[in-house]
């Protein structure tokens, strides 16, 4: 089945394994005369590129994009836009163990069952690096909704027993540290855990929070598109995520109604909510308050204590996972997390363009009701 | 936008509102040669209907599900299955306020903002009647799922602070307690809790848990469509819901990777987990052990407490909602989750069938390669 | 596979069988706020029905439409319309030799090799029937267009030898004689045809014709989603079209380019074609010209005439169809073309809402370019 | 709107223009074990680039196929294949005045009208270079076609005036003719004619057919989702067609039941059609004969000889279209009409498989009847 693609009016369709010769990203209906070029691209790319903190595997990945169709002297054009990354570190690594076991945490056993092989160069198409060809399409996505006055910001909220402290929040630690905390103190005692956590051959898991501003009221869609429903997958399909929160999430279940109903009021002649437990969806449409999703990232499986597990031809064997990985994924998840919320917003939007009558005799222009079985 | 379909080849449509003539469902892609009848259906619509127990209103809904098509000699075609049923309790109520006003929790004011207006007797498309729909397709998933030895089945993990024990689990109580618990202790002591909430004007949350036993290995697809994006995906796009966990959830974001990998191990010939914490999925495949979701759901956004809103012409006003409510939603939507899984679940397994060319060669039969350009 | 369902925004599903309880269609995806009653619909229904003429079969079939959701006030609310016309005319007919034989020209036989069996009851999903929810879908399609000045009407061109004369059209005619030709003289040579034909227990073929008026230009896409070619999948897939042209059609095949190019002038300060061999489509785009379509319809298979054929047990036989049948298809199928094009076309206008930057801008109001990587 | 996207299950992406950087498709869903390779795709590119006859134009193009991802150890492992292929021969042409007037029978004026502006170098995203990506994935489908006994093949049935006689059929001049005609002696006649045109400074149209050879009866859909209605937007989405036949096609309008008719009979053991007037499709499903497809193609715009059109400014103007342009498109187009189809008929194949129960309970094994509701 076909399952690389994402999106219904805005669709991207991602290609490419950790280790083949590219991988990359095909956007289709992206509207005509968005100014467009790599320099957009490449800074949401080097979010997702291992910093130069512990927090992240010393391998290096230059991951350049390349814009190879849809734009013309600097413009969108509706064309497809196709986004190409050279893989330029594959070594002809051994991977003779991968090969044939079955990592535990891995996707390794249900590929072989599925498919009956795999590519088990990298984690093949499970891998992480399939994520450059949606943050690169997400670029282009975030670009349009500046346009438009919407902002979508992701971070880190958790490492292992970690929190950073809201009180504490500052945008700019969120670019700027190894761990995308919003905390530079939590950032500091973050680090401290991961390193103790590789020194012990082991990972740590984590949480990641999006933000979605200035997203006006009336998007999403009320039963099976409804905006919260597709932001859970959109989070939930990027690898290793296990639970996805909107606005107080798990919370809610231990509430009561009178707590957790946001009052509407009146602010500058708008109606908006004196809270926002809802995280800015109601039935499926946006409030406008701000969006809020959490996502909750499993520890990295590739840890190099020994592990049970089997092996290809089901003898039960011990493996530890050599090579390079990151010890905790969620920083760099965290521009996965917020291109991945910036595809769905911006596809809803569009969706949302043709939801009255009015808006469509504002386009093309109202006629008389012509009779159509009477023909001319 | 068309938000009312669900699935891509088990593919479902529903309509209706809660206080229109009726609601119902176009299952399109059923395979052909399933009998079916009403009472395949009419248990799973049962069970969505508010029970004699204190945790629901006293309102009497007969929802009778009729066939009208897609069914022949008792077995389905292949046509579309098109189902129906009849809203009878439609009476001419006074909707005075509610017409005028936004409730705190609802979707009112994100409606008008959307369409422009809307339909707001009893909530129209946003109401949980909608749902009548999506149980009466899933019942027919579940039949099929049935045959191939899938099962699936939901109940209630909490309700507001009581929680059921799973040391007591008892899947009769399930269907017999007015809490749709499995542990008949936990319901009486969440009945007694819904009592005093009812009492104070006030509504509660909880927590449902749905479990998918029996599916192979090998279904659901690595990236977009992973398995349990899809999942959260249908959970979440079920009213009140705003947290959807797999597996362990929430809780491995707090883990070590040693703690919550699990071990692949051999057993009776196959390979296994010895451990679910992945709530059996990897890398969005199906691993063999069952499927594990969990669904946080708001406390219902009616009560009858007196709260601060804004109706339509922007003036704060006091509300109190009144008229029947249930004072938690969560009893009567363990079968929504239950069925919104079954079809996800289907079809996640229709799509599969073509996933290696040895499938293909045993359907169709095989050839010697013949030449494509060489014509005949 | 799901294939009853059409359209990407404004999109259908249809569902019911020849001899069902009832048929109907959902349309989902209608903008919110159209004026909208039983009214709009059954004078399209009415147009499907057998005439009194000799051109269609004795059977009155009384196709009334009923709107079951997605209308309050008397406006669509943007939810799931569901219409439904009840069969009236089902009696136990004695099917059995139909039922156990593949009659020429019909799809018996390839529903008993796709599903195992068959609804044989008067066609099942394959008879013209199942076309009543495309009409009544179509019908709600025409009057969005209308009151975007957009017209779509259709017309017999041929039946059987007797073409419709260009120099006398009278679009009165095709709404008043029995075969909806534009040219009374035709009407009356077409209508011995059909007397002889149907004397000699015979069925005859012909030809329609739609045109679109008013279209703008810029509405359909370049490559897969021409505009073209999704009439061409509209029209093909009305049961027994077996050919579909666009403009001049197979003439151009035997043409120079200096004689099929259509040059380009301005007129009234608009820039037009000065021809429209094109039938009003260039590169899948309308070009503001008439979109013409034409389909050719083959005879009606069900003829009284003895046939050879095979049953489900493989015997030959000879048969002979009795009951009712149209001798000639076309002047029924006119109006589910003239539906199939306008919903083809409306669709179409929908997606195309948001190919420019430019419209996303005026919509939701552009915004100096914020930095989406920057957070606040 | 996301227009570039073909297909369900075996779904493709295309990209690029004619005169980009590079163009190229992304196959999703195919299955996964087939022996692929870039020997497998450069035949069929090789049949669409100009060849060294008189039929087409001098310039040269090498479009190499290379294979991006997808493919491991020379097998398909169920991810996307991309495939890409350099644009070499970009220079800096002058495109001073195609990029300010609408040249008659091109897109142009259209694209101007949907976009604001567009790629004007070599016709952009509607040039023919755009269908490379349609033949390279249509070879992939093709293959695994072939490995399934189904064989595709189309050919030019006529140019301008000159027909390919069906009595002197021959293959093999298909593949080594400049027209791809099956036929040396039309082949020969057609080349006269081409030149003649060309020295005229005008061009022609022509007409081809394909087959569909070994496809088992039952596949495609009753509805919207016909095997005819397919393969007509198939075919008519290559630029260019204007009109498609199924069978007999257009000669069916003038017919009696009694004539079209293909009787049913028995042959060795097997239900078949005495004739084929209906191209092996009945109700939409493929019927067991072969499949036979026309399309009409339009004489090649682009002609030297000078035309009246109009400019983006709206002047009236007269324009010689300069360049190298084939005089006609048909023999280039065959292996395009091919892909088209081969793409149609495969994902018709991969649908039908979940078509009935009994092929769901052969592929995953059937169970007694478990309750669902009863849970464990």
């Amino acid at each position: 089945m076909a399952g690389s693609t994402f999106g219904t009016i805005f669709r991207i369709t991602t290609w490419g394994e950790s280790h083949g010769k590219a991988l990359g990203v095909v956007i289709d209906g992206c509207p005509a005369g968005l100014a467009l070029s790599e320099e957009d691209i490449q800074p949401y790319l080097n979010r997702r590129r291992p910093g130069a903190g512990s927090a992240s595997t010393p391998r290096k990945e230059e991951d350049l994009a390349e814009i190879l169709s849809g734009v013309f002297e600097g413009r969108t054009t509706g064309a497809p836009i196709s986004l190409m990354i050279r893989n330029t570190s594959q070594r002809s690594e051994d991977y003779g163990e991968i090969a044939s076991c079955y990592r535990p945490g891995h996707a390794d056993y249900t590929f072989d069952e599925k498919y009956g092989f795999r590519d088990y160069r990298g984690g093949g198409r499970s891998s992480g690096r399939e994520t450059a060809g949606r943050v690169a399409a997400g670029a282009v996505a975030a670009k349009i909704l500046a346009r438009l006055g919407v902002r979508v910001y992701a971070y880190t909220r958790s490492i292992g027993q970690v929190e950073a402290d809201p009180e504490r929040f500052d945008y700019d630690a969120v670019l700027s540290t190894p761990t995308a905390m919003p905390d530079r103190q939590a950032d500091k005692a973050a680090l401290a855990c991961i390193a103790k956590a590789r020194e012990e051959a082991d990972s740590l898991g984590g949480c990641m929070e999006c933000i979605v501003e200035g997203l006006p009221a009336g998007i999403g869609d009320p039963v099976f598109e409804k905006l919260d429903a597709n932001l859970a997958k959109a989070v939930m399909s990027i690898g290793a995520v296990k639970a996805v929160e909107i606005g107080d999430g798990t919370a809610v279940s231990g509430r009561r109604g009178s707590e957790n109903n946001d009052p509407f009021r009146r602010s500058e002649g708008q109606t908006v909510k004196a809270s926002n437990h809802a995280g800015g969806i109601l039935g499926g449409i946006s409030d406008g308050s701000s969006i809020v999703i959490r996502a909750h990232v499993k520890p990295t499986p590739s840890i190099s204590r020994t592990q049970e597990t089997v092996n290809r031809c089901g003898e039960e064997i011990n493996l530890s996972v050599r090579g390079r990985h990151d010890p905790v994924i969620v920083p760099r998840a965290v521009v996965v997390m917020e291109c991945m919320t910036a595809l769905t917003v911006l596809d809803a939007m569009l969706l949302n363009m043709s939801a009255r009558m009015e808006s469509l005799l504002d386009f093309y222009g109202s006629s008389p009701l012509i009779s159509q079985c009477d023909g001319k």
